[in-house]
């Protein structure tokens, strides 16, 4: 695997030992070169403090010779008689070349420490759409590579034109707040769309002092081409010196995150679209019987708070979202003279209300997407005890879903007024609701439904999320 | 910019420099050195073959000394009295030092040119959700860093099982192959989840004989986590010898390449499930009137091909789908008594008929996405003389989407039985729009219609690509 290398990097920046000439003297072939070349008696080489590594200096001082030079830098001396010069320019040599060395080294691990995050971050963000999902891997992963107090991912609403937290990890963490573009050292940065290091924050004239101590900082854009969506900002409470090394990691981490925040919003989107159009037409096809206004949206609000209590799976959540939505699309097939009557429906013309069942799985079974909603749709009028139609099924035959939409539907239904008789009250609709648990309702759905708070279950816009 | 360094690394392998004695020897410091340490007059360095580098040699072939070693190769020998054996130690070791660094220096370069791989193909790739986009794109990417005849990026298809491929340049290209699962080299790389070179295909028993001709390949799976979605190939015709390096850069392209893939088919299934729950709702709606069956479909696809043939943008091409689509939905709001009304209709009657287009756009309002398909909707009855409803609009004031639902939707009506009237034949249809060119109808959009074979245009099941 690539990024094999990872587990050698932790925070901070990588050290190179310092080249010293203990270091190259103490390797075989050039101790056995320089004995080659002096007389192992003239001998005499030392630090630059004069304390002998070949030879002795019982002096205890440094002594006259020529230095080993490593650019400007004295790193030792050599005594040693008519050879003296040559060793040291040897020595000089082989500094240099030590030096070269290791920066090459340096570069190859800092190299492999930017591809191991890279990788890092590509797999962890791999294939998530959901951008607080994808945002908290983000801060989770500057945590790990970057030594800080706060880690926010910022990112620009396009509807409001303010910057929010999609995700942080810090001390203190004041989600939602909506930031003035422009505004504060991160403001500046996205503006710029250039990353940058704040070492000293209190002293900048773009800080604004906000609820968090910080002492240090630096905040790296999230870039899409040329635009830029938000930034990441890491910020310790002590003083700390952020280096350009930190930097280019947390630019390299911004760099792959910027495009999967960016899908994920962008599908997050499309999926806020896709149910609000279905949901509309939905309330649109609804609409014909105008004595169920806001029917559809208070069963899908109902249904989704008892899948909450019951504590349903992510999918059936979805899942039942959408058939609430849609349980009576199939009331398109009903002609108005019957839809619309103000009277109380004969046997025969309720025969054809029923139906309506029928025509929802007819309309939805030519979308692939919808295929797991049909039965929510096509059995909320099933009873528990089998007395229900279309089919009578009856207990766990019956999709969860479905029973969750009979009891959110017949409650919804019972507390509505009607041309023929006037909604009960939420006690009365809630005594019907235990009368006839276990019998025309699971009894699990009711009890579930009893530890909601209806009145506060309705309201809110978002239709998901 | 961190990739700055892009343009340095071209196809293939980084090339360094075999270390000589020469290289070595022809540094100032080394020499100066070297003639320190043994009296010039003495010294006779020479090359592997004998040829002087330093000093004379006239005989013409290698002279008795002691050999400078890289390894086991010897590189050189040293002539020159009693130091010769030192020179040619010191000589092996400064050339040891030097490898070292070349090595180091060849590893900084391939992690610079993977980080510049990376990058280049995160820029490419950023909130692209596009699939075939997305993958003509790293085919593209694969073709500049890669030597090959073929590229192709292979998905497995979800309802299927088998692999197509997405995209592919190459001599020969015949895309949308649904290939078995686990047959041949790529089948088995995308079963065993490694990428591997084959630089003699031919003789790989895995390898199936296609049309295009094959020597040498590589092939990199695409994986999300531990699941393999597809492969990257390159194959070339004439053998190569593909190196570890090049199979490292392909799976770089692949690691970078597959969540931006299987992100953009996500998004591209949502897509095309937002599409056909829309179009299936407004199916729906439109079929309270028996008489207009399949009318919905035949006015998008009338519509489309008309914008085609104006050159719509792609924005417009969208806006214009869904309001083909949507075009009726306000027909939700006409009461059955009129709507199925089976004999022709009074003035009153149709004077409601004609809220249709204000009740679609009631509907549309409440969903942002739908925002600029109103005017489709809303204006598909205005007529270019200023005639028509609901606002009598005039011209260009009437938005071009619905100036073209316009010419759709009454030939489709024209053509189409009613209980009141048969359907016109198709010549008859086309007079009628020719007679009401530049009155009824934007004589450009009619032209446009009249180019298009109408009977190529129906058809067809994906409602978009």
């Amino acid at each position: 695997m690539v990024c094999s290398r990872a587990a050698v990097f932790s925070k901070g920046g990588i050290k190179i030992r310092k080249v010293t000439l203990k270091n190259i003297i103490k390797r075989q072939e050039v101790a056995s070169i320089l004995g080659d070349i002096a007389p192992v008696d003239e001998l005499v080489i030392t630090d630059p403090g004069g304390k002998a590594l070949i030879g002795n200096n019982n002096s205890g001082k440094p002594l006259p010779g020529c230095p080993v030079k490593l650019g400007e830098e004295v790193i030792g001396w050599v005594m040693g008689g008519e050879k003296a010069e040559t060793l040291a320019k040897l020595l000089s040599y082989l500094a240099v070349q030590e030096l070269e060395k290791r920066s090459l080294a340096r570069e190859t691990l800092e190299k492999y420490k930017e591809i191991s995050v890279i990788y890092d971050i590509t797999e962890k963000l791999a294939a998530s759409l959901d951008p607080k999902q994808v945002s908290q891997l983000i801060v989770g992963e500057a945590k790990r590579l970057i030594q800080a107090d706060n880690i926010s991912v910022m990112v620009i609403d396009e509807d409001t034109g303010l910057y929010s937290i999609l995700a942080a990890s810090g001390t203190e963490y004041h989600p939602k707040i909506g930031f003035q573009p422009g505004k504060g050292i991160a403001g500046s940065i996205i503006a710029s769309g250039k990353g940058e290091i704040v070492n000293d924050v209190i002293s900048d004239p773009r800080y604004i002092r906000g609820t968090i101590k910080i002492s240090s900082m630096m905040c790296a854009p999230l870039k899409i081409k040329d635009r830029v969506i938000g930034a990441i900002n890491v910020s310790s409470a002590q003083p700390l010196n952020y280096t350009a090394e930190d930097l280019k990691i947390l630019s390299a981490l911004a760099l792959q995150s910027a495009a999967a925040i960016e899908n994920a919003r962008l599908y997050d989107r499309l999926k806020d679209t896709f149910l609000t159009a279905v949901y509309t037409l939905a309330e649109t096809i609804e609409k014909r019987d105008p004595y169920t206004g806001g029917h559809t949206k208070r069963v899908m609000q109902y249904s989704l708070a008892i899948g909450k209590e019951l504590g349903l799976a992510d999918g059936d959540m979805e899942r039942l979202r959408l058939a609430a939505i849609l349980h009576d699309v199939g009331k398109i097939g009903i002609r108005d003279n019957i839809l619309l009557k103000s009277s109380k429906l004969t046997l025969e013309e309720f025969s054809l209300i029923k139906m309506h069942t029928i025509y929802g799985q007819q309309v939805l079974k030519h979308i692939k997407y919808f295929k797991d909603i049909i039965p929510g749709v096509m059995y909320h009028h099933e009873r528990f005890d089998g007395k229900g139609y279309p089919e009578g099924l009856r207990g766990e035959e019956i999709d969860i879903i479905a029973r969750i939409i009979a009891v959110a539907d017949s409650y919804d239904a019972m507390t509505t007024d009607r041309p023929y008789r006037k909604g009960l009250c939420h006690e009365a609709a809630v005594e019907e609701l235990k009368r006839c648990s276990g019998s025309q309702w699971d009894s699990d759905v009711v009890e579930a439904f009893l530890r909601i708070d209806v009145s506060q279950t309705l309201g809110g816009g978002k239709l998901y999320g």
